[in-house]
């Protein structure tokens, strides 16, 4: 909280106590202040509100206007660098302080970005993938009228300024909403108004990517985003789906950026349709609500990220440093005391129990209704992990989207078969996976029928996330050593008996692999220890597991030592007789 | 930076921007002061030096002696809550404020614990394990003389207050040593001095222990700490030792905290011995150099945990997030701008490389030699990992005990024998292990004849932190059967190839486990596959293995090739006639 400037001499070549200054002073500005201080950065706010959520946490705030030309040159007055949490900012008193210290990102980029039309064109202009949007240019009804004879209905009208957490979009299903959507876009219209063709999206997805000032860019993995009354509910980290779609999220996030002048953070959201095709949303030129989990998640956080990037450091690592992570934004409930205490509550139940939940409380001083007073994120090595913990938290979190049955994991499993024939020989594997909770993918991979298959199967399942590879040696008696050959994850190979030989020649074909080809080999016919023993391989990094197949051990011994008591009581011959 | 007190209505009962006074205003408060601001709780700090490190990201400072009666009390005015951020306060004054505002941990304890040789006689009598110590009575030279007598040399002569970082400690080898000794401790003699029986320990370990206001205490992994000149230099989480030591030092660790009064974390130094005894050192009221690497290793960190217990806050997880850490201390190289930029140098070559490295720098006005001027922590999943990364962080950091050849790992994969006759055969398992960086152990553990050795080592395995097991079945064909049926490991079976059947007898009965207990078998005699199949099983956990077995699988494909062309150059007869 010092008010004195740096007293560190300014001919030293490194950025200790250098001084950031960051227009806007909500959350994302408090976090950074955690973030400098880390580095040794001096960190001062600019916001109109005293107190406000940054101001606590940084060294100073300057409380007045971060649109106020005069309040942003008093702060540039003491800084060596400036930037921003919020991109509704005055540019034109931004760039006249270009002069006195580096702004980061550049002006041009956030001026670019802060109009939602004109960040459409500059991207589209640039070759990077977006749904089709117009600028509605005759103005209000006839406007949106030509817009929705290009796009047809239902399309979103939005406001191509001061738009966010949904404010400023409207959709319009037909001829009859569009006054009211007008209506309700008025705030905002005096910006002008521009219209999107409806993205039939199946997911949406957020990619945070860092620039260095050396155009460096760096991302983060993709995190699949849930949405509630427009606002970022649950971030799910990394999102559920192929290592495929996880790189073509990146690097359109990643093409995106390159595009910008400056260094910092950008928070990208992306739409992904049925196809897999990805499309971009809308940019943030500031860290973002869906980049909060790498606080925790990440070997380099968001915030972080952005004070390394503006103050010229290299870039750190953006890989994560757990398994998974979900993120969970808390809204207030309403302005009495009693809201404020109850939204606390929510946010506090992960307090008392010793879970892998973390709380950011913004240390708002009022907590109006819908308004993000803080979030929690939770850690583990395994996705359901985190689910259960999430669960633990109770009600509050119960409605999470992440806990629907409709919410698919990704495999990490992937018990593969040379044909459907031996299907009835692997249906206990998967009966035990499902049992155990583990994500897993089962299908058809032949070595004969569709040798091509088998090789990109094997070449890219450690990309796909999968962990462990059960495969059955049936007709194809070398599916799993052929696979084992050419992936380098554990390859479980389970023997079927066949109408011949009993399987013994699966059996030997499979376990006598040659040196440097290992396959954990399996009783014939036994998928279930197949499944079991990929069960003890994922424990390694998941101890949940470890504690299921403890207790699977135990009721093992238990069945047995039932059936000992019941030979004891009805002897050996009624013990027969009875079909035991 | 708000100077205005909370804002929120008293009548809250959450703890939201409730106040907590921090006497101290160093790097431990600095730490307090973000894990503060994610809990909503507001931080003040009382510190002669302005713009203290603590100061800088506190809500407030106020500028005072925290030895000064009417500074605490000006704190003690505006805070809920006050703590310490180092022992050697004024405790009566500490008192005196009571009556205004809770004091965590208690003064009774800070009295205890700041004055060694009370600590100690407090533990002792409360049968706390300790090395010998005793009061030197007659003062001066013939006190020493008497304790000496009693202990012999050498011994350690140690200040009872005011003693940190080894300052207070002196060593006295011989009755030569004495007058030094006594010398070099009369700044801090003013308390008294007492004297130590020489501990001779192979280890020093460290517990990072919290106690919440109801009573409960929770402990963080025993880690190993390094000393160098007396003061902490690298930290090793968790320590490299047994299951069984870890949790004994846990039990000593949590035990001498529970006979102390109040809420807070408190850091304790243990010695372990050759024969495994584990023996209290000393103990710190408050968070400790040793715990800094729960900041981005454990669930909840020391900082975190601190405040959620003098706040009355549940206490959260202290498990890690991440399977290894090592944090390294930063110290000052002297007071010049250069030495400055020299010391920063040391700790942001950390930065310039996409490592999982994270910095802390203090922001500390002067950076005189040997002064705690920050530090950096390493993650990873693997502690070889953590090596790996360290080693990267250029010359800096290469004398660092964690990277000599003398330090150990704790082994993750047991090979196991029924006796020295499998040991040709199990002979590659441990060359390809050591090829991969693997810790193991291998040792003989005999189903035949030492079956009470085999069912603990079974049932414990998973509890010393062994994560695979590689079985042999010789003369015990049966031996990973048995294994596999107790542990809820992943176990691979080698069958060995015995004088009559070929092993064929060993490989049927591995094989064919009934369903329930599965062992991944690998062919007759093909250890190396085994120990393959340990590195792929392991990967599920460290990506880098996952890196290094496709680097392995290209070269035995470079090596098949190059046969290839060989035999394509010099002909099958040539090639043959060569013994090929």
């Amino acid at each position: 909280m010092s008010t004195s400037p740096s007293v560190i001499s300014a001919s030293r070549q490194s950025v200790l106590q250098r001084t950031l200054g960051v227009l806007g002073g909500g959350q994302l500005g408090r976090m950074m202040a955690d973030a400098a201080h880390r580095l040794g950065v001096r960190i001062v706010v600019l916001d109109p509100t005293p107190n406000s959520p940054a101001g606590q946490a940084a060294d100073k705030q300057i409380v007045g206007d971060f649109k106020n030309a005069e309040c942003i040159a008093e702060l540039a007055a003491e800084c060596d660098v400036l930037t921003v949490e919020i991109e509704h900012v005055n540019v034109d008193a931004l760039e006249a302080s270009a002069a006195k210290c580096s702004i980061q990102p550049s002006p041009a980029t956030i001026r670019i970005i802060q109009n939602k039309f004109v960040q459409k064109q500059h991207l589209h202009a640039r070759g990077i993938a977006l749904g089709e949007f117009a600028e509605v240019v005759a103005g209000g009804r006839q406007g949106v009228m030509d817009a929705a004879a290009r796009f047809g209905y239902p399309l979103m009208l939005k406001a191509k300024c001061l738009a966010y957490d949904g404010r400023g979009n409207a959709v319009v299903k037909s001829e009859q909403d569009i006054d009211a959507a007008i209506a309700s876009l008025s705030g905002a219209a005096a910006g002008g108004l521009y219209a999107e063709k409806w993205v039939p999206f199946t997911r949406e997805l957020a990619v945070m990517v860092a620039r260095g000032l050396d155009g460096k860019v760096v991302s983060y993995p993709a995190v699949e985003t849930f949405q509630r009354n427009s606002i970022c509910h649950t971030v799910v980290a990394p999102a559920q789906i192929s290592g495929e779609i996880l790189a073509r999220a990146a690097a359109v996030a990643e093409a995106a950026i390159a595009t910008f002048d400056g260094a910092g953070i950008f928070g990208v959201e992306l739409f992904l349709l049925a196809d897999g095709t990805v499309l971009l949303n809308e940019i943030a030129p500031r860290p973002h609500n869906s980049g909060h989990y790498t606080i925790e998640a990440c070997h380099t956080s968001q915030f972080e990220q952005h004070i390394r990037a503006v103050m010229g450091l290299p870039l750190g690592s953006p890989a994560m440093r757990v398994g998974a992570s979900v993120m969970v934004n808390v809204l207030g409930s309403g302005s009495s005391d009693q809201d404020f205490d109850n939204t606390w509550a929510l946010c506090s139940s992960s307090l008392s129990l010793p879970s892998s939940t973390s709380i950011h409380w913004y240390g708002k001083e009022g907590v109006r209704n819908g308004r993000k007073v803080g979030h929690v994120t939770i850690t583990g090595p395994f996705m359901p992990d985190v689910q259960a913990a999430l669960r633990a938290l109770g009600p509050s979190f119960a409605d999470s989207p992440v806990l629907e049955s409709t919410f698919k994991l990704a495999p990490v499993v992937s018990v593969i078969m040379g044909s459907d024939s031996d299907l009835k020989t692997m249906t206990a594997a998967a009966q035990i996976l499902t049992q155990f909770g583990v994500p897993f993918e089962l299908t058809i991979v032949s070595a004969h029928r569709t040798p091509q298959r088998m090789m990109d199967f094997a070449k890219t399942a450690h990309t796909r996330g999968i962990k462990v590879i059960i495969a059955a040696a049936g007709g194809a008696a070398h599916l799993p050593g052929m696979v084992a050959a050419i992936t380098p994850l554990p390859v479980i190979g389970v023997p079927v008996p066949l109408s011949y030989l009993d399987g013994q020649d699966s059996l030997y074909s499979i376990v006598q692999m040659p040196r440097g080809v290992p396959v954990a080999t399996v009783a014939i016919g036994n998928s279930t220890n197949a499944a079991l023993l990929a069960v003890r391989i994922l424990s390694v990094q998941a101890p949940s597991l470890l504690e299921k197949m403890i207790q699977y051990q135990e009721s093992m011994e238990r069945e047995v030592l039932g059936k000992v008591d019941k030979l004891e009581q009805v002897g050996w011959s009624s013990y027969t007789a009875a079909g035991h």
